[in-house]
């Protein structure tokens, strides 16, 4: 098994020269947002879930965006009740949440 | 298969209370030498790999740190040329260095 069962990372990538970054769509508070619900729920640390923040993620046309590891499950989100279906229904039950998938062929 | 074959993430993370932080452990720079070499070796990109900087991934007591996903993978690292073994046996041919893996048990 691995140190983490589930292992979120979060584009929070800031841009300076104007083109879409996901840290200007409101990628810090729902990194926040999970973090803290991942938290409250119990879920945090080894044999759990870890949130993290991460750089560009490369895949900015879908931004912001959150990646879940070890499945490789992409997501784009717009909201913290998107965040909480995440929660909700992967992070703590497995079940991906096929609405907030990001679809295949999205890149930079 | 997902979007990138690997997926790294390095622990930049930086502390300025005087505990142990990956950043103060030569992580920038194997973050940067991996990826350029990921670069060099043509591997970067989709259905490639994607070399990351992360915050911390809470497993201090071994940082520097960093984790290859999909297969959850940790090492510890010293030196340019621990990561260009990572490059050379993980990262390309899908070896995994024994020699550099981070004991089960670290933690924070």
């Amino acid at each position: 098994m691995s140190y983490y069962e589930r292992h979120v990372f979060f584009c929070l990538n800031q841009r300076e020269n104007g083109e879409a970054a996901c840290a200007q769509q409101g990628a810090q508070a729902a990194f926040e947002h999970c973090k803290s619900r991942v938290k409250a729920e119990g879920l945090a640390g080894r044999g759990g879930v870890r949130v993290n923040k991460a750089g560009c993620l490369d895949r900015c046309a879908g931004g912001p965006v959150a990646v879940v590891y070890p499945e490789a499950v992409w997501y784009t989100f717009v909201d913290r009740h998107d965040i909480d279906e995440i929660v909700d229904s992967h992070l703590k039950q497995g079940r991906v949440v096929e609405r907030l998938l990001l679809p295949p062929d999205v890149g930079r």
